[in-house]
């Protein structure tokens, strides 16, 4: 563990060696996590400056603002950072779903002791 | 989007070149984000097998069990995964703080505009 960054008063994220940290998205209402993500301090210093949150997709290798096709963006209510500084939760106010599937959140599904998936209700999703 | 993840109700975790999928962890009684860990298939399955929480470190290269050192341990409650089955949800139940910093959640500093960190008490961490 790095004490300098669980004691910091200095925000210093820790990229990994693809120059990304681990996004963990809420509902600041609600407290539902909605979605995890990648950020570069790209899309950091997008998400601070605009409200919105932008994330990097590893996929596309693109920087892309959540809604930008969907238009279910995530306005930004608070940002905190972790003990390390490699992962940040960003507490957000959804458009709408955040998921591509259509759901409010993209856990939606319970793992069973075998193996089998249950698909749970947007309500069930705490 | 691998469009059989997200419709699958089998469990087919989609590891990453290094083996790893991204485990958020959060209290199943609050809901509160405690922290964020790298699970491989040998982790997920000692957590399912003994209901407690097991990790990889990847800065120790070693399998380990939550609160084996700390006495902090998690038990599960319940396990999710996200759509493309690269992030899991850990809900547990915690023994004690979290973090090794004796706080309740990871996640204790918020990130303000200007670059610093605000410390805030466990009962804001929400």
């Amino acid at each position: 563990m790095d004490q300098q960054r669980d004691t910091a008063d200095r925000f210093l994220p820790r990229f990994d060696a693809a120059g990304l940290v681990t996004a963990i998205v809420t509902d600041a209402e609600t407290g539902v996590l909605l979605m995890v993500a990648h950020m570069n301090a790209e899309a950091i210093e997008r998400t601070q400056a605009t409200g919105q949150a932008h994330f990097w997709s590893r996929s596309r290798s693109a920087l892309w603002r959540k809604g930008e096709t969907s238009g279910n963006g995530l306005t930004l209510v608070e940002m905190r950072v972790d003990c390390d500084q490699d992962a940040l939760l960003l507490r957000v106010t959804p458009a709408g779903p955040a998921c591509h599937t259509g759901r409010r959140s993209c856990f939606y599904r319970r793992v069973e002791a075998d193996g089998a998936l249950t698909f749970l209700d947007d309500d069930a999703q705490s």
